[in-house]
C-alpha cells in the first residue's frame, strides 16, 4: 500500500521521470515517461532546412523554441484550442500529452512566401485575399509533397471529418495567433501545424509552434524573425528567436 | 434582303469558313470562324511531353485524336454532359463552341500512375479506393503545378461554385467513360479535362479527350494504349491510338 502510494505520488506531482528515447527528430528528442499518456520533449539546438539538406547548430535555439512554444500553446489553451502542451520541465524541455501524430502537415498562409510563392509564381509578401490552407504528406523520403483532401482519403492518412476538424482548428489558430502577434508588432505570414490523436481518439494540436515553424516579420521594418534567417543565410538567427521570445513574454515562465 | 439571307445560310449550313489563327498550342491550332461563337480546331501530328521538353511528330496522330475526341464528346453530349463539340469538319478538324478556358486542369484518377504514383510513392496501377480529383494550375512557365481549391480562389482562377461544378462534372465524366471504355475492354486509369465559359457564362467541358489526355490500358493484357507509349519510348504509338479509335468506333463518323 505504502509503496503504491509513493509511486502514484511521484507521477502525479512534479516527479515525472524521463524513460527511454522514443524518437529523435531533426529538432526534438521525445522520451517516454512513467505515465503512458505523457511524453518528455527535449528541444535541440540543431537546425535543418530543405528536408535535411542544410544542417547547422545554433546554440540556445532549443531553449528559445521550447519557451516560445510553451507560451503559444498556453495562450491557445486559454482560448479553447485543445493541444498537447502540459507544462515546462526546464528551459529546454516540456511535458506533453502523447498522441499518435497524423502524417499530415497543415500549413496556413496569410501572405505568399517560401514554397507557395515559388510554386505559384507570386512575389513574396503578397497579401492573400483570404487565408490559404494547405496539406502536406509528412514523409521525408518523398520530400513532404503537397496533397489534397482526396489524397489524404485514399492514402488513409486521416478520416474526412478529421481533415475538416484540422482545417477549422488551423484557421482558428490563424485568427488567434495573427491577432496575438499583431499586438506584439509581428506579422504572421504563415505557419505549419501537426495534429495527433490521443488513445481515446481525441484530436489534439501537437508538435511545436515556434520561429522554426512560423514565418514572422516585424510589422514596422518587415525584418524576418524566423527560420528563413537560417535557410537564407541572413545571420542573426539566435537574436531573432530571442526577440520573438521577448515579445511573447515567455522568459518569465521558467 | 437576299444577300443577308445568303450570308446567314452560309453560316448556318456547312459553309463555316476558317479565318485567322487564334492560337497554336502544342497539339492543336485554333482558328476563328465567321461566327464569333464557334472555333475551327485543327488537330496536329505534333507530340510533346514533360511540359514540352520532349518533342516528336507522329504522322496520323492528329486525325486519330480528332476522331476519338469527336466520338467521346458525342457520347458525353448524349449523356447530358454539356461540352464544346459541335461537329467534325474533316478527318483532322472539328467545329467547337468558343469558350474562354479556365486556367485549371482537372485530373481524375482511378489508379495511381504517372505523377501521382511518383509524388505519393505508390506503385503504378494500384487501384484507388475511390476516384481522386486533382487541380493543376495551367501555366507552362510554372510547369503546371498541383494546386488546391484555396489556391484557385486566391489566384482568382475560378469561382468556388465553378470549382464545385468542374469537380462534379469531372466525376460524372469519369463514371460515364469508365463504363464506356470497360465495355470496349479498356481500363480508364486517369484523364485530364479542361473547362471554359461561354460569353453567357455557361461552363462547358472543352479541349480534347483522347489518348493524349487519358491513360487507357487494355483490360486483358494491361497494355498501355496512350501517350505513355510516346513518353516512355515504348513504340507503336500510332498503332495504339488507332486501336482506341477502332474500339470507340469513331472511324465511321467521317
Ligand atoms: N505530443 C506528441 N506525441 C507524439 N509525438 C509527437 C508529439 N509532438 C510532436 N511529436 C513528434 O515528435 C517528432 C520529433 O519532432 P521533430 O520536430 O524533431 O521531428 P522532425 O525531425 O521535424 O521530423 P518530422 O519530419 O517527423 O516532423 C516528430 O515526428 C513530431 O511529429
Ligand atoms: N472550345 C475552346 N475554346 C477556346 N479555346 C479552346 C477550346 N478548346 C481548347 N482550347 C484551347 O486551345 C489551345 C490549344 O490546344 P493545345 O492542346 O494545342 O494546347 P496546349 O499546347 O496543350 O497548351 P495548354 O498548355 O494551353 O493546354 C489550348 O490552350 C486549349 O485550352
Ligand atoms: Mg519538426
Ligand atoms: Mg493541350
Amino acid at each position: 500500500m505504502q509503496s503504491q502510494g509513493k509511486e502514484r505520488g511521484s507521477v502525479n506531482q512534479q516527479g515525472v521521470h524521463k524513460e527511454g528515447l522514443l524518437y529523435e527528430g531533426k529538432a526534438k528528442k521525445v522520451y517516454t515517461t512513467g505515465d503512458p499518456k505523457r511524453l518528455w520533449v527535449e528541444y535541440k539546438d540543431d537546425a535543418t532546412a530543405f528536408n535535411g539538406e542544410k544542417k547547422g547548430t545554433i546554440r540556445g535555439k532549443g531553449r528559445l523554441n521550447n519557451l516560445i512554444s510553451a507560451a503559444l500553446f498556453t495562450y491557445l489553451t486559454r482560448q479553447g484550442v485543445a493541444n498537447h502542451f502540459e507544462r515546462l520541465l526546464s528551459d529546454h524541455e516540456q511535458l506533453v500529452r502523447q498522441v499518435s501524430i497524423l502524417p499530415v502537415e497543415v500549413v496556413v498562409r496569410n501572405m505568399a512566401a517560401g514554397s507557395m510563392a515559388k510554386r505559384l509564381g507570386l512575389e513574396e509578401g503578397r497579401k492573400l485575399s483570404r487565408p490559404v490552407v494547405e496539406f502536406y504528406y509528412k514523409k521525408d523520403e518523398l520530400g513532404d509533397p503537397l496533397i489534397n483532401e482526396d489524397h489524404i482519403d485514399v492514402l488513409g492518412l486521416a478520416r474526412p471529418e478529421q481533415v475538416g476538424q484540422m482545417k477549422s482548428v488551423a484557421l482558428k489558430v490563424n485568427r488567434l495567433l495573427s491577432r496575438y502577434f499583431a499586438e506584439r508588432d509581428l506579422i504572421l505570414v504563415d505557419f505549419k501545424l501537426e495534429f495527433g490523436l490521443t488513445a481515446e481518439g481525441q484530436l489534439l494540436l501537437a508538435d511545436e509552434i515556434s520561429p522554426d515553424t512560423c514565418r514572422l516579420w516585424d510589422s514596422q521594418t518587415q525584418e524576418k524573425l524566423d527560420k528563413d534567417r537560417f535557410r537564407r543565410d541572413l545571420g542573426g538567427v539566435l537574436e531573432a528567436y530571442q526577440e520573438i521570445l521577448n515579445r511573447v513574454g515567455g522568459e518569465q515562465n521558467v
